[in-house]
């Protein structure tokens, strides 16, 4: 056997486990009774360690350097190369520094709810110290092995090959743009009623219009399923992906997204080269390419007039009874409320305008936070001063619903908000080429046809797993690097032109 | 670390990976889609192999030599031999043999499902006789390491400390008693008429009362969940118990005892030991035992008038809209249709009283099969004669409702069938000491009250895990030795005193 088929062979291997984890992660998520969590936080620890130590064994660095000598066809090429990439990722952290830092996380994250119900910084301050201090450590660490600057050592795990100052570069033209249209959409729409679409919508019925805009958008159920758990996530394996949501049974708009979201990410995995789905070369690229796939569903193509002409009947013959208002279930006033423009204090609850200014202020805070050059005590007074020269509103005082919303940097999660928004752009650019390449796209959204779109993402991204570069894909599926221009332009033309 | 703690260490680490195999496989069943089986069966694949290994690894024989010279309390003495009857059965057949046999079981079983349907004996002869042929030949290694004959040798695996010596003797009582004891039944109870209940109930409703029971019966929710798959069963693990059911809309008579009888499965392992759970002493006894949780509730408890009378109402209030008979509905007329026998062909929809026959006939021909007496082609005939004597009804050339069945012997498991009755007995056994040492017990029942009963379980079985031996067990809970009188005295007292 050769180096390089010892390595996709031990590799294999590893994704039994990880199938383990994933299917694991989801029951705990979505199935699992409180009482079964100690016993299975040790049984998932025991599979990491496992998995761990398989992605760090000795002979592997024998073997990497004996496949770089082989012949490989250019699938196997881009598999070593993840292999390497899995490999010095596992590696370069000491075993010691891991149970460290993953202590630490943990128990800043379990006192995090408690805290942030009770909206007390001050309780937070000393984990939250912790944790920053670990995490700095460990981009001196990631920063020493790989030659990158030390913030860009901690995005590159989550976004390989995207640099700090390209997310700078297009930042700041979001940033520029961002305030100044926010107001504009805001008195464009302030003259757009709303009418109401009712008060109460069953989780039954909301999950029967869930499931079929699922198979809508191409959704393979003998390949995943829908359940429920707190936090809607997509996990599982390609072969059996599993989406989940919750159902708010006042308001139905929500969830609906929420579904619509989970299963752009969904497809895509489903989408993931056959033969290479126990390789790391079939895994899908970084995160913002996983967010790009949820958001072109959930933004560009499901918030679109046409596909909300779709869907406004059925969403109406499955949730409203008998008697309905028609103008409130017109097309005309779900659009409005699909593209309804508010400012708010909570990232999660943003839409498409604000939701880069969410995004944009975390960043301008962690990553000076990472370098070292502001402190934990600076975080709610610089968090104000942005949400106020972003947003226009006051936060002061309020940690529960400013710097304390989010779960990421209590559990040691530095680098990952930007992909969020580079999602959003990687998500416009796309789907703008998607409609040049196939003219009729947005008639076949119209009728609820996707296969044509389906067809150009599987094409593009699904299929090619991490064949290419993540900056490589998207300038072979669109003809160019990543350009803000193109989600400023979506903006431009939904939330002003029409 | 003594070579005891360093065991104890060990299997810590293996009950992490029996915890993954348990819920996927769980999951497999109840929640999988179809698509997801490939890469599901190699991942589990994965995790036995582990487990073999960590079970067979070499460190092992030095640290049980070790551990028998060290000073160890009684509950780490009974999981020693836990731990080194684990060792001897992974070590003993060599990997290679598992493999074979693995693939020719999996290759009946899959042929079975459409050869079953087709009533194909000639096409199913070749697979079995592979079959029967593999597990002759582990029954020979198996005896070959334990001192013990062909036959018990796999039996043990079930049921440890169980010989077939034993079975016969208990079976003989019973084949002398039953066939007669079941025409007076069926004449006892011809002139007893049964009330229709209706012939149609939710899923919904059926969930609910399900539940219901199972709160009454002393399930933790919190530790345990409710669903649905093909074949009922009861997986999962102790913190964590999933117990499935199935519904069939025209009758729910089924899957209420059902539930009961994965409740009786379920509140055995809720009960294991606390601090041994992660050990093989903190583990379930055998088969059998199991199987007398299961039956204890269901055949002894719950199918008695007065538990009966307990849950008419509740089953009429859940199940029966508001015009409902109320003679059909009478405790009485429920009683009758929860006690009342059938001559059939099938074993699991079999009553108490035939049910014991239906193992009787496949343990006459498994023994003698497995030790060369007989050979597969001997089968169909055997059954029809034994089906005839027995039973009193003919199944000549019908194999599906026949010898074609079951999945046991298709998939290579020999020496189950036994702890079916042998549990069935234990269950009578149990309770007749729990009424004894108990006498309020069934005026408790009569009010939905378990407490009393579930303590005396949890004291004298579920609490002891694996600390005694399984007939050291019964001789300590009962003060005798497995008896089938008591389940003899059982059946005259429901079926002929009443």
């Amino acid at each position: 056997m050769s180096s390089y088929q010892e390595l996709e062979e031990h590799f294999r291997g590893i994704a039994d486990f990880e199938h383990a984890q994933s299917i694991l992660g989801w029951d705990e998520a979505s199935m699992m009774p409180m009482g079964g969590g100690e016993s299975r936080a040790r049984a998932m620890a025991a599979i990491a360690v496992l998995v761990h130590q398989r992605k760090t064994e000795s002979k592997l660095s024998d073997l990497l350097a004996g496949a770089a000598e082989e012949e490989l066809d250019v699938w196997q090429q881009a598999n070593l190369r993840e292999i390497t990439r899995e490999v010095e990722l596992a590696t370069c952290l000491p075993a010691d520094f891991v149970e460290q830092q993953s202590r630490a996380c943990a128990r800043s994250e379990q006192a995090w709810r408690e805290l942030r119900a009770a909206n007390d910084w001050e309780g937070m301050l000393p984990l939250l110290t912790e944790v920053v201090t670990l995490a700095r450590e460990e981009g001196a660490i990631r920063s020493e092995a790989s030659g990158l600057g030390r913030y860009d050592a901690l995005l590159d795990q989550f976004e390989p090959g995207v640099l700090s100052a390209e997310v700078d570069a297009q930042f700041s033209n979001l940033r520029s743009f961002l305030p100044g249209f926010l107001n504009e959409v805001l008195e464009h729409q302030a003259s757009k009623s709303l009418l109401s679409l009712g008060d109460h919508f069953s989780v039954e019925s909301q999950r029967t219009l869930g499931l079929e805009m699922m198979s809508v958008l191409g959704f393979d159920f003998d390949h995943g399923r829908l359940d429920i758990s707190h936090h809607p996530f997509c996990g599982g394996v390609p072969d059996d992906v599993r989406i989940t949501t919750r159902y708010n049974e006042d308001n139905f708009l929500e969830s609906l997204m929420g579904v619509i979201h989970e299963t752009g990410h969904a497809i895509y995995e489903q989408g993931l080269p056959d033969g290479w789905r126990d390789q790391p070369v079939g895994k899908a690229l970084g995160a913002a390419e996983h967010e790009s796939q949820s958001l072109l569903m959930e933004m560009q193509a499901c918030r679109s007039r046409e596909f909300v002409t779709f869907l406004a009947p059925i969403a109406r013959r499955i949730l409203a009874g008998d008697n309905y208002d028609e103008s409130a279930w017109s097309v005309e006033n779900l659009y409005r409320h699909y593209t309804r423009v508010r400012r708010g204090l909570i990232r999660v609850d943003a839409d498409e305008v604000t939701y880069p200014l969410h995004v944009i202020l975390r960043y301008d805070i962690e990553k000076p936070l990472i370098e070292g050059k502001i402190e934990v005590t600076d975080i709610p007074g610089l968090w104000a001063e942005k949400m106020q020269s972003f947003l226009g509103l006051d936060v002061e005082g309020d940690y529960r619903d400013g710097c304390m919303q989010d779960v990421h940097w209590m559990c040691g999660l530095f680098g990952y908000f930007p992909t969020y928004s580079l999602g959003a752009m990687m998500a416009a650019q796309l789907f703008t080429t998607a409609k040049k390449d196939r003219s009729g796209v947005m008639g076949e959204l119209e009728q609820g046809d996707f296969s044509g779109l389906l067809g150009w993402l599987r094409q593009h991204v699904h299929g090619k797993g991490s064949l290419l570069s993540a900056p490589g894909m998207l300038q072979a599926a669109t003809g160019s690097t990543l350009d803000a221009d193109y989600y400023i332009k979506h903006l431009q033309q939904r939330y002003l032109a029409e």
